[in-house]
């Protein structure tokens, strides 16, 4: 029997986290499916971040260091992603940005490998990984004499014979929303004395992750996606404790001293993960992230990550469901995967034509999701959209792919309007 | 003839540039002699941040990334920076912290020094430069095979004879306010085939700068002093135009890439200062940067960083002039030099002892300036004062010197309240 937009409303009806909805500012009419790109304004922020400029800075000024606890925001946001990744208090810092914090974990993943398994000279990566991250990655290796091997998926395993000596993976592809088992590939990496570095943009704050109990090496993650941290939030980095220690990352800054404050001209690492921070951050934007976060803590009487993620499941199962019954003929395929240990938050539908086109339609009826290009190597354009279980509704899934068929139907999209592309997307 | 408080009250009132007072919000009974480590708030940063939040953020979310002009904010801001520092349009970007972009400019110099210069193996730096610059030089040096040389003042010109591959300095002393030649030691360096590399933490709005000028080589520089850009707001980095596009720095993220949304898996430096960007930004703190530097801007028609040197000048030199005839007697050196080409815009004085607890019953009086440690090996504990000619008054000084006698004359220092030390200072 087909859904109907009744049941849709009696699955919000029911929804336990439907009241987290509430805490988000949601404009009128727009369903917002691109929280993986961009997560929504938490009410509180406003006033937060207002009272951070206009108390804390406008008046207590430099005292506010002590005052407002700003020299401990990145350690006390950090306890509070923490318990999101299966990470502990005190692993976990917010700083920077994804990419430095990816260049400051990969040097030290490279540092330990060089010690460790020196005649291995391989960083294994997917194709289809973040740009940015091999970027990274590029730069690095070419720096430390290693090579950059970016293998397909279903290579990976086979990959980590041999010369691999860290294996670089983000945890839930961007484009195609299909996710990789931490723990066994983790554990793959081990058995072949590899160490295994995660990025968790699109996975913290949207699926349950475990980086104690899958032994991960290293993490980063953002704090603009899921996590509704703002916009370009700090990011945040994980160490494994049994390498916290061991390695000082490259971008040796105040802030990870020992002792900041005794202005010493030599260098030492402060223990643990206070050693990744650098310079000084930027707290207004820390300020508003640490606001995103709290939401997570009120989730947490409400099941925390397992319930997000079975309400995440119910929303990009509706929506696969929904699509495949009103749109069928369009000539839209499903990229993310139907198994739900393989699904991230986020579904993608590849179209051979007019995909940027049917996402800009789609966004003048108030339905925002977005589209990331084919690669024209055997990854066609795409249509992305992104289901934040904190505020995203069964009912928005319904009136989204509603909007997705109206547009497909009338060839809306076939307009010059909708097919002159911006620079930004 | 002694100077007296309708003397400087006298100043205020002929002082051309007053009016830029009522920019910034100055905290009732508070004299905030400070700027030097985290300017004050302007009074348009919580309407404008307020604005992001609220209307792009949270009403256009993604699509403010087009509409407010968010991926043009670092080059916005820093075309807005460049006229205070002697840079061209399109030739500075504002980004990520002081630390990081240290380490991107002086990673660029070492790549141009192995080539240019193979054999010469050494950064000289001084002993006295800022602690976390030379963290970040002595990570980089160990990296790559160089040797960190740090010399006393007198001796930078010696060092640059021989095996110095570039020369890092900071252009204004953060301890005790000292202002280098740029012009001359950047000539001096380049007559040894040495690169220069310039800090302008302590520089930027509070002295003119003049990098093209002095044909200086690369330059970073802090967006929360004398810019009044709010607490870590993102940072500066510039580079000569003639080493621009000739390295690719090593934090090789998507903004510095030269299509960065093609999300090709190769990277490929954009031109020019733009492959100096990393990952994505703090846009709130990036907005509350901008609200500082359109004082700037006003300031221009008013003579722009000409005026504001004169009265910087004109500020520490009636602070010392006033120090020297009121506090006689009680065992302050001067620290910073007399001669004004050799100033910066904050005034120093060490003192054997108590000048920490000195600070702090000046913080108590209102009057808050800071404290640095000596480093037991000839550099005394210090009471720094910073002087901000946008908003500092002639008649502040009158007032933080009558406080500053007071608190010697008493004694009220020695007691126990002043000399428990926090760990933030």
């Amino acid at each position: 029997m087909s859904t109907t937009l009744n049941n849709c409303r009696a699955l919000d009806a029911h929804d336990p986290l439907r009241g987290l909805r509430d805490q988000f500012v949601l404009p009128e009419g727009v369903i917002y499916l691109d929280g993986n790109s961009l997560g929504v304004l938490p009410k509180t922020a406003a006033a937060r971040v207002a009272d951070v400029i206009t108390r804390e800075w406008g008046q207590d000024l430099i005292r506010a260091w002590n005052s407002a606890g700003w020299f401990h925001l990145p350690r006390r946001l950090g306890d509070k992603i923490a318990p999101l990744v299966g990470a502990g208090a005190g692993e976990l810092v917010a700083t920077d940005s994804t990419s430095v914090n990816l260049y400051k974990v990969l040097s030290a993943a490279l540092s330990i490998a060089a010690e460790d398994t020196p005649g291995k000279k391989t960083v294994v990566s997917e194709r289809s990984n973040f740009p940015t991250d091999l970027y990274i990655a590029e730069g690095l290796c070419r720096e430390r004499g290693y090579r950059l091997q970016l293998v397909e998926t279903d290579g990976i395993a086979a990959a980590l014979n041999g010369d691999a000596a860290v294996l670089m993976l983000t945890h839930v592809n961007y484009r195609t929303g299909a996710m990789h088992d931490m723990a066994a590939l983790t554990d793959a990496a081990h058995q072949a004395a590899c160490l295994a570095v995660w990025d968790l943009a699109h996975s913290a704050g949207a699926v349950p992750v475990d980086l104690r109990g899958a032994q991960a090496d290293f993490a980063v993650g953002c704090g603009y996606k899921y996590l509704n941290g703002g916009p370009g939030a700090p990011a945040f980095v994980w160490v494994n404790p049994r390498h916290a220690d061991r390695f000082q990352q490259p971008l040796s800054g105040w802030w990870g001293h020992a002792a900041p404050f005794e202005f010493t001209p030599g260098y030492r690492p402060a223990p643990g993960i206070t050693r990744y921070l650098c310079g000084t951050q930027p707290i207004l934007s820390l300020a508003a992230l640490e606001c995103g976060l709290d939401v997570f803590c009120a989730a947490q009487s409400l099941g925390g990550m397992a319930a997000l993620r079975a309400k995440s499941l119910a929303l990009t199962d509706l929506f696969i469901e929904l699509v495949e019954q009103h749109c069928a003929g369009h000539g839209l395929a499903l990229v993310t995967p139907r198994e739900h240990a393989q699904r991230g938050s986020q579904v993608c539908l590849s179209r051979g034509e007019g995909a940027y086109a049917i996402v800009q339609a789609l966004i003048k009826r108030g339905v925002i999701g977005d589209f990331r290009a084919g690669d024209g190597a055997g990854h066609a354009d795409i249509l992305r959209f992104g289901f934040t279980p904190l505020y995203t509704g069964f009912e928005d899934v319904w009136h989204a792919v509603g909007h997705l068929k109206q547009v497909l139907q009338t060839g809306e999209w076939k307009t010059a309007e909708f097919n002159q592309k911006n620079t930004v997307t």
